[in-house]
Protein backbone atom coordinates (compact mmCIF):
# COMPACT_ATOMS: atom_id res chain seq x y z
CA UNK A 1 0.00 0.00 0.00
CA UNK A 2 1.45 3.48 -1.09
CA UNK A 3 1.21 5.25 2.52
CA UNK A 4 1.95 9.39 2.38
CA UNK A 5 3.88 9.83 5.27
CA UNK A 6 6.91 7.28 5.57
CA UNK A 7 9.44 6.92 8.29
CA UNK A 8 12.26 7.99 6.98
CA UNK A 9 15.77 7.44 7.96
CA UNK A 10 18.54 10.06 7.09
CA UNK A 11 22.19 9.01 6.87
CA UNK A 12 24.67 11.77 6.18
CA UNK A 13 24.96 15.34 7.87
CA UNK A 14 26.34 17.57 4.74
CA UNK A 15 24.99 19.92 2.43
CA UNK A 16 22.95 17.46 0.82
CA UNK A 17 21.16 16.10 3.76
CA UNK A 18 20.88 19.27 5.27
CA UNK A 19 18.22 20.57 2.59
CA UNK A 20 16.74 17.37 1.67
CA UNK A 21 16.11 16.38 5.52
CA UNK A 22 14.14 19.91 6.17
CA UNK A 23 12.37 19.80 2.85
CA UNK A 24 10.85 16.56 3.75
CA UNK A 25 9.82 17.21 6.98
CA UNK A 26 8.44 20.36 6.01
CA UNK A 27 6.19 18.16 3.68
CA UNK A 28 4.99 15.87 6.30
CA UNK A 29 7.40 13.47 6.08
CA UNK A 30 8.18 11.54 9.49
CA UNK A 31 12.31 12.06 10.07
CA UNK A 32 12.91 9.60 12.78
CA UNK A 33 16.64 9.58 13.36
CA UNK A 34 20.01 11.03 11.39
CA UNK A 35 23.16 8.72 11.54
CA UNK A 36 26.71 10.66 10.95
CA UNK A 37 29.97 9.18 11.30
CA UNK A 38 30.73 12.53 13.19
CA UNK A 39 28.42 12.75 16.16
CA UNK A 40 28.42 16.55 16.24
CA UNK A 41 27.32 16.52 12.99
CA UNK A 42 24.66 14.07 13.57
CA UNK A 43 23.49 16.21 16.44
CA UNK A 44 23.69 19.10 14.49
CA UNK A 45 21.13 18.30 11.61
CA UNK A 46 18.86 16.58 14.18
CA UNK A 47 18.54 19.75 15.95
CA UNK A 48 17.17 21.32 12.90
CA UNK A 49 14.49 18.27 12.39
CA UNK A 50 13.89 17.79 15.75
CA UNK A 51 14.83 13.87 15.65
CA UNK A 52 16.84 10.87 17.04
CA UNK A 53 20.48 10.85 16.26
CA UNK A 54 23.19 8.52 16.23
CA UNK A 55 27.36 8.37 14.87
CA UNK A 56 27.08 3.99 15.55
CA UNK A 57 25.42 2.55 12.07
CA UNK A 58 25.03 -0.27 14.55
CA UNK A 59 22.39 2.15 16.31
CA UNK A 60 20.36 2.86 13.36
CA UNK A 61 16.60 2.54 13.59
CA UNK A 62 15.59 -1.11 11.68
CA UNK A 63 11.89 0.00 12.07
CA UNK A 64 11.72 3.04 9.52
CA UNK A 65 10.13 2.48 5.78
CA UNK A 66 12.87 4.58 3.74
CA UNK A 67 16.58 5.07 4.58
CA UNK A 68 18.27 8.15 2.38
CA UNK A 69 22.10 7.45 1.98
CA UNK A 70 22.43 11.08 1.43
CA UNK A 71 26.31 10.60 1.85
CA UNK A 72 29.13 11.32 -1.08
CA UNK A 73 29.20 9.24 -3.21
CA UNK A 74 32.66 7.52 -2.45
CA UNK A 75 30.90 6.16 0.90
CA UNK A 76 27.56 4.89 -0.43
CA UNK A 77 28.89 1.46 -1.22
CA UNK A 78 30.39 0.91 1.91
CA UNK A 79 27.96 2.14 3.88
CA UNK A 80 25.40 0.44 2.00
CA UNK A 81 26.94 -3.05 3.01
CA UNK A 82 27.31 -1.89 6.32
CA UNK A 83 23.55 -1.24 7.27
CA UNK A 84 21.96 -4.34 8.30
CA UNK A 85 18.26 -4.16 6.98
CA UNK A 86 16.00 -6.62 5.19
CA UNK A 87 12.84 -5.57 3.02
CA UNK A 88 13.85 -1.99 3.55
CA UNK A 89 13.83 0.47 0.98
CA UNK A 90 17.17 1.73 0.79
CA UNK A 91 17.42 5.29 -1.40
CA UNK A 92 21.31 7.22 -2.62
CA UNK A 93 20.97 10.26 -4.21
CA UNK A 94 24.12 10.35 -6.40
CA UNK A 95 24.24 11.80 -9.95
CA UNK A 96 27.02 8.95 -10.77
CA UNK A 97 26.26 5.86 -8.65
CA UNK A 98 24.68 3.00 -9.93
CA UNK A 99 21.23 1.91 -8.64
CA UNK A 100 22.67 -1.45 -7.98
CA UNK A 101 25.21 0.07 -5.69
CA UNK A 102 22.81 -0.59 -3.04
CA UNK A 103 22.84 -4.07 -1.51
CA UNK A 104 19.12 -4.46 -1.42
CA UNK A 105 16.41 -6.14 -3.19
CA UNK A 106 14.16 -2.65 -2.21
CA UNK A 107 16.99 -0.07 -3.75
CA UNK A 108 16.47 3.24 -5.69
CA UNK A 109 17.73 6.29 -5.96
CA UNK A 110 16.21 10.03 -5.42
CA UNK A 111 18.83 12.80 -7.26
CA UNK A 112 17.89 15.78 -6.98
CA UNK A 113 19.59 18.15 -10.10
CA UNK A 114 20.83 20.64 -7.74
CA UNK A 115 23.80 22.68 -5.91
CA UNK A 116 23.19 22.73 -2.02
CA UNK A 117 24.85 24.59 -0.07
CA UNK A 118 23.69 24.39 3.89
CA UNK A 119 22.76 27.25 5.02
CA UNK A 120 21.25 28.89 1.74
CA UNK A 121 17.77 27.71 1.24
CA UNK A 122 16.84 26.37 -2.08
CA UNK A 123 13.41 25.88 -3.34
CA UNK A 124 12.59 22.85 -4.01
CA UNK A 125 9.56 22.95 -6.50
CA UNK A 126 11.63 24.00 -9.37
CA UNK A 127 14.43 21.31 -9.05
CA UNK A 128 14.10 18.32 -11.34
CA UNK A 129 14.15 14.90 -9.20
CA UNK A 130 15.72 12.15 -10.93
CA UNK A 131 14.31 8.83 -9.67
CA UNK A 132 14.42 5.62 -10.39
CA UNK A 133 13.77 1.93 -8.70
CA UNK A 134 13.91 -1.39 -9.59
CA UNK A 135 10.52 -2.62 -8.71
CA UNK A 136 7.48 -0.58 -9.91
CA UNK A 137 6.09 -0.69 -6.34
CA UNK A 138 8.85 1.55 -4.77
CA UNK A 139 8.67 3.91 -7.98
CA UNK A 140 4.99 4.39 -6.90
CA UNK A 141 6.38 5.26 -3.24
CA UNK A 142 9.66 7.73 -4.35
CA UNK A 143 7.50 9.16 -7.14
CA UNK A 144 4.74 10.37 -4.10
CA UNK A 145 6.97 11.67 -1.90
CA UNK A 146 9.47 13.50 -4.70
CA UNK A 147 5.68 15.01 -6.12
CA UNK A 148 5.05 16.18 -2.71
CA UNK A 149 9.05 18.43 -2.71
CA UNK A 150 9.22 19.24 -6.57
CA UNK A 151 7.04 19.96 -9.90
CA UNK A 152 9.45 18.54 -12.10
CA UNK A 153 9.88 14.72 -11.06
CA UNK A 154 11.37 12.74 -13.65
CA UNK A 155 11.93 8.71 -14.24
CA UNK A 156 15.78 8.14 -15.53
CA UNK A 157 18.07 5.48 -15.53
CA UNK A 158 21.41 5.22 -14.09
CA UNK A 159 23.16 5.36 -17.57
CA UNK A 160 21.13 8.85 -18.51
CA UNK A 161 21.66 10.20 -14.72
CA UNK A 162 25.10 9.51 -15.24
CA UNK A 163 25.07 11.38 -18.44
CA UNK A 164 22.70 14.43 -16.96
CA UNK A 165 25.61 14.53 -13.76
CA UNK A 166 28.16 14.44 -16.56
CA UNK A 167 26.95 17.83 -18.27
CA UNK A 168 26.07 19.42 -14.92
CA UNK A 169 29.67 19.56 -13.99
CA UNK A 170 29.86 21.59 -16.90
CA UNK A 171 27.11 23.84 -16.75
CA UNK A 172 27.74 24.17 -12.56
CA UNK A 173 31.09 23.37 -11.40
CA UNK A 174 33.34 24.61 -14.39
CA UNK A 175 31.62 27.73 -15.02
CA UNK A 176 31.73 28.54 -11.03
CA UNK A 177 35.24 28.12 -11.60
CA UNK A 178 35.53 30.55 -14.87
CA UNK A 179 33.96 32.87 -11.43
CA UNK A 180 36.80 31.82 -9.40
CA UNK A 181 39.30 32.76 -12.40
CA UNK A 182 37.37 36.09 -13.00
CA UNK A 183 37.61 36.97 -9.44
CA UNK A 184 41.19 36.23 -8.93
CA UNK A 185 41.80 38.18 -12.32
CA UNK A 186 40.00 41.08 -11.16
CA UNK A 187 40.93 40.99 -7.53
CA UNK A 188 44.84 40.83 -8.45
CA UNK A 189 43.98 44.61 -9.74
CA UNK A 190 42.25 45.62 -6.93
CA UNK A 191 38.65 45.66 -9.12
CA UNK A 192 35.73 44.40 -7.60
CA UNK A 193 34.00 41.26 -8.92
CA UNK A 194 30.59 42.82 -8.76
CA UNK A 195 31.33 44.77 -11.91
CA UNK A 196 30.61 41.37 -13.49
CA UNK A 197 27.06 40.45 -12.05
CA UNK A 198 25.11 42.14 -15.10
CA UNK A 199 27.03 40.40 -17.67
CA UNK A 200 26.94 36.87 -15.63
CA UNK A 201 23.32 37.44 -15.28
CA UNK A 202 22.55 38.50 -19.44
CA UNK A 203 24.71 35.25 -20.74
CA UNK A 204 22.27 33.43 -17.76
CA UNK A 205 19.19 34.88 -19.34
CA UNK A 206 19.80 34.12 -23.16
CA UNK A 207 20.67 30.45 -23.23
CA UNK A 208 17.05 30.42 -21.46
CA UNK A 209 15.93 31.98 -25.13
CA UNK A 210 18.45 30.34 -27.21
CA UNK A 211 20.55 27.66 -27.58
CA UNK A 212 24.12 27.79 -25.92
CA UNK A 213 25.79 27.81 -29.39
CA UNK A 214 23.78 30.68 -30.57
CA UNK A 215 25.09 32.53 -27.33
CA UNK A 216 28.09 32.34 -27.79
CA UNK A 217 30.30 35.50 -28.75
CA UNK A 218 33.87 36.73 -28.15
CA UNK A 219 37.39 37.21 -29.64
CA UNK A 220 37.82 33.38 -29.87
CA UNK A 221 34.57 33.07 -31.97
CA UNK A 222 35.23 36.24 -34.26
CA UNK A 223 39.04 34.47 -34.29
CA UNK A 224 40.80 37.48 -33.57
CA UNK A 225 43.74 36.23 -32.59
CA UNK A 226 45.73 39.10 -31.81
CA UNK A 227 43.50 39.68 -28.83
CA UNK A 228 43.86 36.22 -28.10
CA UNK A 229 47.48 36.65 -27.96
CA UNK A 230 47.83 39.85 -25.49
CA UNK A 231 45.11 38.38 -23.14
CA UNK A 232 47.37 35.13 -23.04
CA UNK A 233 50.31 37.23 -22.35
CA UNK A 234 48.59 39.03 -19.51
CA UNK A 235 47.91 36.32 -17.42
CA UNK A 236 49.70 35.54 -15.02
CA UNK A 237 48.98 32.30 -13.71
CA UNK A 238 50.49 29.71 -16.52
CA UNK A 239 47.55 27.22 -15.83
CA UNK A 240 44.89 30.19 -15.97
CA UNK A 241 46.87 30.66 -19.96
CA UNK A 242 46.57 26.86 -20.65
CA UNK A 243 43.00 27.31 -19.84
CA UNK A 244 42.12 30.47 -22.31
CA UNK A 245 44.31 28.71 -24.57
CA UNK A 246 41.94 25.33 -24.42
CA UNK A 247 39.33 27.08 -24.78
CA UNK A 248 39.55 29.66 -27.08
CA UNK A 249 41.03 27.12 -29.29
CA UNK A 250 37.45 24.99 -29.28
CA UNK A 251 35.42 28.28 -29.63
CA UNK A 252 37.17 29.79 -32.71
CA UNK A 253 36.10 26.17 -33.99
CA UNK A 254 32.39 26.77 -33.93
CA UNK A 255 31.25 27.58 -37.15
CA UNK A 256 28.31 30.36 -36.51
CA UNK B 1 29.93 74.09 -23.35
CA UNK B 2 28.47 70.71 -22.86
CA UNK B 3 25.46 70.09 -24.38
CA UNK B 4 22.53 67.41 -23.48
CA UNK B 5 22.01 66.51 -27.37
CA UNK B 6 24.81 65.51 -29.12
CA UNK B 7 24.81 64.89 -33.12
CA UNK B 8 26.08 61.53 -33.33
CA UNK B 9 27.39 59.48 -35.97
CA UNK B 10 27.38 55.41 -35.79
CA UNK B 11 30.41 53.49 -37.51
CA UNK B 12 29.36 49.93 -37.86
CA UNK B 13 26.23 47.94 -37.73
CA UNK B 14 26.81 44.88 -35.34
CA UNK B 15 25.31 43.77 -32.39
CA UNK B 16 26.72 46.57 -29.91
CA UNK B 17 25.53 49.18 -32.84
CA UNK B 18 22.09 48.13 -33.12
CA UNK B 19 21.86 48.40 -29.10
CA UNK B 20 23.57 51.24 -28.30
CA UNK B 21 22.24 53.56 -31.65
CA UNK B 22 18.48 52.73 -30.54
CA UNK B 23 18.86 53.14 -27.10
CA UNK B 24 21.16 56.86 -27.66
CA UNK B 25 18.22 57.63 -29.85
CA UNK B 26 15.83 56.45 -27.08
CA UNK B 27 17.37 59.12 -24.47
CA UNK B 28 17.27 62.06 -26.89
CA UNK B 29 20.48 61.69 -28.51
CA UNK B 30 20.76 62.98 -32.06
CA UNK B 31 21.70 60.14 -34.44
CA UNK B 32 22.36 61.59 -37.71
CA UNK B 33 23.83 59.10 -39.61
CA UNK B 34 25.12 55.23 -39.73
CA UNK B 35 28.42 53.70 -41.93
CA UNK B 36 28.83 50.54 -42.56
CA UNK B 37 31.22 48.90 -45.45
CA UNK B 38 27.90 46.69 -46.47
CA UNK B 39 25.17 49.12 -47.38
CA UNK B 40 22.67 46.84 -46.77
CA UNK B 41 23.67 46.40 -43.18
CA UNK B 42 24.11 50.35 -42.66
CA UNK B 43 20.34 50.94 -44.38
CA UNK B 44 19.01 48.13 -42.00
CA UNK B 45 20.16 49.83 -38.72
CA UNK B 46 19.56 53.54 -40.46
CA UNK B 47 15.85 52.19 -40.64
CA UNK B 48 15.91 51.24 -37.15
CA UNK B 49 16.70 54.96 -35.91
CA UNK B 50 15.49 56.66 -38.99
CA UNK B 51 18.50 58.35 -39.66
CA UNK B 52 20.79 58.43 -42.96
CA UNK B 53 23.31 55.79 -43.75
CA UNK B 54 26.30 55.52 -46.16
CA UNK B 55 28.64 52.80 -47.10
CA UNK B 56 31.49 55.43 -48.41
CA UNK B 57 33.77 56.57 -46.04
CA UNK B 58 34.42 59.77 -47.50
CA UNK B 59 30.30 60.64 -47.15
CA UNK B 60 30.26 60.21 -43.55
CA UNK B 61 28.86 63.13 -42.21
CA UNK B 62 31.90 66.12 -41.46
CA UNK B 63 29.64 68.14 -39.24
CA UNK B 64 29.07 65.86 -36.00
CA UNK B 65 29.83 66.48 -32.59
CA UNK B 66 30.52 62.06 -31.50
CA UNK B 67 31.69 59.85 -33.43
CA UNK B 68 31.35 56.23 -31.81
CA UNK B 69 33.57 53.85 -33.91
CA UNK B 70 31.48 50.23 -33.17
CA UNK B 71 32.90 47.87 -35.62
CA UNK B 72 35.31 44.98 -34.35
CA UNK B 73 38.55 44.89 -32.65
CA UNK B 74 40.47 44.44 -35.54
CA UNK B 75 38.92 47.37 -37.51
CA UNK B 76 38.90 50.47 -34.76
CA UNK B 77 42.43 51.53 -35.53
CA UNK B 78 42.34 51.22 -39.61
CA UNK B 79 38.78 53.27 -39.21
CA UNK B 80 40.44 55.89 -37.21
CA UNK B 81 43.08 56.47 -39.91
CA UNK B 82 40.33 56.53 -42.80
CA UNK B 83 38.10 58.96 -41.36
CA UNK B 84 39.04 62.72 -42.04
CA UNK B 85 38.05 64.83 -38.94
CA UNK B 86 39.12 67.47 -37.36
CA UNK B 87 38.29 68.64 -33.75
CA UNK B 88 35.65 66.05 -33.77
CA UNK B 89 35.63 63.66 -30.46
CA UNK B 90 36.17 59.99 -31.94
CA UNK B 91 35.12 57.10 -29.70
CA UNK B 92 35.66 53.41 -29.80
CA UNK B 93 33.53 50.67 -27.29
CA UNK B 94 36.04 48.31 -27.16
CA UNK B 95 37.12 46.46 -24.15
CA UNK B 96 41.15 45.66 -24.97
CA UNK B 97 41.43 48.36 -27.58
CA UNK B 98 43.59 51.00 -26.17
CA UNK B 99 42.24 54.80 -25.86
CA UNK B 100 45.28 56.12 -28.07
CA UNK B 101 44.85 53.31 -30.92
CA UNK B 102 42.18 56.52 -32.15
CA UNK B 103 44.31 59.16 -34.23
CA UNK B 104 42.33 62.17 -33.16
CA UNK B 105 43.27 64.86 -30.25
CA UNK B 106 39.91 64.17 -29.07
CA UNK B 107 39.38 60.72 -28.20
CA UNK B 108 37.33 58.22 -25.70
CA UNK B 109 36.19 55.29 -25.02
CA UNK B 110 32.82 54.33 -24.04
CA UNK B 111 32.95 50.68 -23.07
CA UNK B 112 29.44 48.98 -21.84
CA UNK B 113 30.68 45.97 -19.71
CA UNK B 114 28.00 43.55 -21.59
CA UNK B 115 27.20 41.00 -24.08
CA UNK B 116 24.73 42.37 -26.93
CA UNK B 117 22.83 40.53 -29.57
CA UNK B 118 21.10 42.07 -31.96
CA UNK B 119 17.53 41.32 -31.66
CA UNK B 120 17.93 40.63 -27.69
CA UNK B 121 16.88 44.00 -25.90
CA UNK B 122 19.14 44.74 -23.16
CA UNK B 123 18.33 47.09 -19.84
CA UNK B 124 21.34 49.28 -20.24
CA UNK B 125 20.29 50.82 -16.78
CA UNK B 126 22.46 48.40 -15.22
CA UNK B 127 24.93 48.25 -17.52
CA UNK B 128 28.40 48.85 -16.24
CA UNK B 129 29.52 51.84 -18.93
CA UNK B 130 33.40 51.99 -18.29
CA UNK B 131 34.56 55.37 -19.73
CA UNK B 132 37.90 57.28 -20.70
CA UNK B 133 38.83 60.22 -22.73
CA UNK B 134 42.29 62.21 -22.95
CA UNK B 135 40.44 65.78 -22.20
CA UNK B 136 38.65 66.59 -18.73
CA UNK B 137 35.98 68.45 -21.38
CA UNK B 138 35.27 65.36 -23.29
CA UNK B 139 34.97 63.37 -20.26
CA UNK B 140 32.25 65.61 -19.18
CA UNK B 141 30.46 64.70 -22.36
CA UNK B 142 31.27 61.37 -22.26
CA UNK B 143 29.92 61.33 -18.67
CA UNK B 144 26.92 63.16 -19.37
CA UNK B 145 25.48 60.52 -22.56
CA UNK B 146 26.73 57.96 -20.27
CA UNK B 147 24.93 58.41 -17.06
CA UNK B 148 21.49 58.84 -19.40
CA UNK B 149 21.64 55.34 -20.42
CA UNK B 150 22.76 53.79 -17.45
CA UNK B 151 23.37 54.29 -13.41
CA UNK B 152 26.35 52.67 -13.47
CA UNK B 153 29.28 54.94 -14.95
CA UNK B 154 32.69 53.91 -14.01
CA UNK B 155 36.44 55.81 -15.49
CA UNK B 156 38.37 53.33 -16.44
CA UNK B 157 41.60 53.17 -17.71
CA UNK B 158 42.93 51.44 -20.64
CA UNK B 159 45.24 49.26 -18.58
CA UNK B 160 42.36 48.26 -16.05
CA UNK B 161 39.55 47.83 -19.06
CA UNK B 162 41.79 44.80 -20.83
CA UNK B 163 42.03 43.62 -17.07
CA UNK B 164 38.37 43.76 -16.80
CA UNK B 165 37.81 42.58 -20.50
CA UNK B 166 39.77 39.05 -20.17
CA UNK B 167 37.82 38.57 -16.72
CA UNK B 168 34.57 38.92 -18.36
CA UNK B 169 35.84 36.78 -21.21
CA UNK B 170 35.91 33.94 -18.56
CA UNK B 171 32.52 35.12 -16.68
CA UNK B 172 30.63 35.06 -19.69
CA UNK B 173 32.46 33.69 -23.33
CA UNK B 174 34.06 30.45 -21.12
CA UNK B 175 30.93 30.19 -18.89
CA UNK B 176 28.69 29.45 -22.29
CA UNK B 177 31.37 27.34 -23.64
CA UNK B 178 30.57 25.28 -20.36
CA UNK B 179 26.86 24.90 -21.58
CA UNK B 180 28.00 24.62 -25.32
CA UNK B 181 29.79 21.45 -23.96
CA UNK B 182 26.95 20.45 -21.71
CA UNK B 183 24.14 20.72 -24.16
CA UNK B 184 26.50 18.64 -26.48
CA UNK B 185 26.52 15.90 -24.39
CA UNK B 186 22.82 15.89 -23.26
CA UNK B 187 21.72 16.00 -27.09
CA UNK B 188 24.14 13.40 -28.03
CA UNK B 189 22.04 11.23 -25.53
CA UNK B 190 18.52 12.97 -26.34
CA UNK B 191 18.22 14.90 -23.37
CA UNK B 192 16.82 18.43 -23.06
CA UNK B 193 19.22 20.82 -22.27
CA UNK B 194 16.29 22.64 -20.11
CA UNK B 195 16.78 20.29 -17.43
CA UNK B 196 19.77 21.83 -16.34
CA UNK B 197 18.20 25.66 -15.92
CA UNK B 198 16.99 25.36 -12.57
CA UNK B 199 20.81 24.91 -11.63
CA UNK B 200 22.06 27.84 -13.85
CA UNK B 201 20.22 29.76 -11.95
CA UNK B 202 20.65 28.45 -8.77
CA UNK B 203 25.06 28.97 -9.42
CA UNK B 204 24.62 32.38 -10.56
CA UNK B 205 22.86 32.71 -7.30
CA UNK B 206 25.16 31.36 -5.26
CA UNK B 207 27.98 34.15 -6.80
CA UNK B 208 25.66 37.05 -6.05
CA UNK B 209 25.76 36.12 -2.30
CA UNK B 210 29.20 34.67 -1.91
CA UNK B 211 32.48 34.41 -3.34
CA UNK B 212 32.97 32.07 -6.49
CA UNK B 213 35.72 30.18 -4.34
CA UNK B 214 33.37 29.80 -1.79
CA UNK B 215 30.49 28.64 -4.19
CA UNK B 216 32.89 25.42 -5.93
CA UNK B 217 31.40 22.05 -5.04
CA UNK B 218 31.74 18.86 -7.32
CA UNK B 219 34.06 15.63 -7.10
CA UNK B 220 37.13 17.67 -8.49
CA UNK B 221 36.70 19.42 -5.04
CA UNK B 222 36.11 16.40 -3.07
CA UNK B 223 39.18 15.26 -4.80
CA UNK B 224 37.18 11.94 -5.98
CA UNK B 225 39.19 10.77 -8.78
CA UNK B 226 37.34 7.97 -8.67
CA UNK B 227 34.00 9.85 -10.92
CA UNK B 228 36.57 11.98 -12.42
CA UNK B 229 38.22 9.36 -14.50
CA UNK B 230 34.77 7.60 -15.24
CA UNK B 231 33.65 10.89 -16.88
CA UNK B 232 36.62 11.16 -18.57
CA UNK B 233 35.97 7.79 -20.20
CA UNK B 234 32.33 8.60 -20.94
CA UNK B 235 33.30 11.43 -22.44
CA UNK B 236 33.47 11.10 -26.64
CA UNK B 237 35.17 13.83 -27.71
CA UNK B 238 38.97 14.41 -26.83
CA UNK B 239 38.97 18.08 -26.64
CA UNK B 240 36.08 17.21 -24.17
CA UNK B 241 37.96 15.32 -22.28
CA UNK B 242 41.06 17.37 -22.08
CA UNK B 243 39.07 20.55 -20.95
CA UNK B 244 37.17 18.44 -18.50
CA UNK B 245 40.47 17.20 -17.13
CA UNK B 246 42.65 20.61 -16.77
CA UNK B 247 39.74 22.04 -14.97
CA UNK B 248 39.14 18.99 -12.60
CA UNK B 249 42.73 19.05 -12.36
CA UNK B 250 42.71 22.87 -11.33
CA UNK B 251 39.61 22.96 -9.16
CA UNK B 252 41.03 20.42 -7.26
CA UNK B 253 44.23 22.34 -5.97
CA UNK B 254 41.63 24.40 -4.15
CA UNK B 255 42.01 24.51 -0.55
CA UNK B 256 38.60 24.83 1.03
Amino acid sequence: MIKLIYDIVIIGAGNLAWQLSKELKHCGQNIVQVYNRSLTNAKELSKQINCEYTSDINCIDKTADIYFILTSDKAIGDISKKLNLRNKFVVHSSGSINLNKIQYKRRGVFYPLQTFSKNTKVDFKNIPICIETNTKKDYKILLTIANLISNNVIQINSKDRQIIHMAAIFANNFTNYMYVISNEILKNNNINFKILHPLINETNKKIKNNTPIKSQTGPALRQDFKIIRKHISLLDDNQHKKIYKILSLNISKIIS
